[in-house]
């Protein structure tokens, strides 16, 4: 049961939105501007995948599973690419950049410290920019928050798992704008 | 020396907003909302304590220092008070409700997991609504990303202290807008 009082029956970060549309409003815009409409050199799946594994770190259920579909849905390895970089990163079929910036992304998850010279080396080495390793960095903290606010408030899971389905049709053809 | 390249002399987190203008406004704009303007039963020196103890928790020299500072310009008890509740919550001489909801803070801090029923039921005894419930989870969750932000990128301090004095005056003059 939620820590709060949630009066509708959207579940995860969609109840606390709801529930709360002044911060509900500017953190839909952070994710719309990280994770999809932002200028990046990571493509929308890319990013969506860099979210499903931090909120996987965290354990967040709510967040990796909506993430993991929502990247599936933009990735072309869909859903079987997800798991199989929830699952092990090291041998997930991804390209090197991706799985250099999953680990500087894995390092930004564990603790609020200076990501390692040799994960940023390792990024680099595959191709990384700035604008790579700044977009990773920031996307990984940004879940270290959306994590911490559905787990800490205790949210509930969708009653329905095609829940997840559902948003990730909303959020790949009208943005998180339209998902609130 | 920091991870991307800052071309600004500005550190922490200003550097930050400088070099990426398009992540750096939704930011600040988050920052206004749940530190300043948004509604909220906590008046803004009370949020800041929240903001600059959960940084101080992450070892977040910059944040801690800033947003200890924005909380002195607003409390009472000044610049003498935040280091008193950096140095042992327990016996800082602050209202049994704040001393609540700074446990619920640290255990947002220290995981992605629900807070203990326990804290919950702690702030609710000492007068907590939800709206203080959901105000205290959100800002430590939101330090947990800021915080990460600032670290993981290995961003500089400010050469000169008085940085972050300078930096109070404006917050709590003009806003979280005015400072980027």
């Amino acid at each position: 049961m939620p820590h709060i009082e949630i009066t509708s029956d959207l579940p995860g970060i969609s109840g606390l939105f709801a529930q709360r549309p002044d911060t509900g409003a500017v953190l839909s815009q952070l994710a719309e501007t990280l994770l999809r409409s932002g200028s990046s050199p990571l493509d929308p799946g890319e990013r969506e995948l860099i979210a499903a594994y931090v909120s996987h770190l965290n354990r967040t259920a709510f967040c990796a599973a909506s993430h993991g579909a929502f990247a599936a849905a933009q990735l072309d390895g869909g859903a079987e690419l997800v798991t199989a970089v929830l699952t092990d990163v090291d041998t997930a079929p991804i390209r090197p950049l991706i799985r250099a910036l999953l680990r500087v992304a894995a390092e930004t998850q564990a603790k609020a410290a200076p990501v390692s010279d040799e994960a940023i080396a390792a990024a680099r080495a595959e191709g990384a920019t700035d604008a790579h390793i700044h977009d990773t960095v920031l996307i990984a903290a940004a879940f270290a928050m959306f994590n911490r606010y559905v787990n800490g408030l205790a949210t509930d899971l969708p009653s329905d798992p095609s829940f997840y389905d559902v948003a990730a049709d909303l959020i790949v053809h009208h943005g998180y704008g339209a998902a609130r």
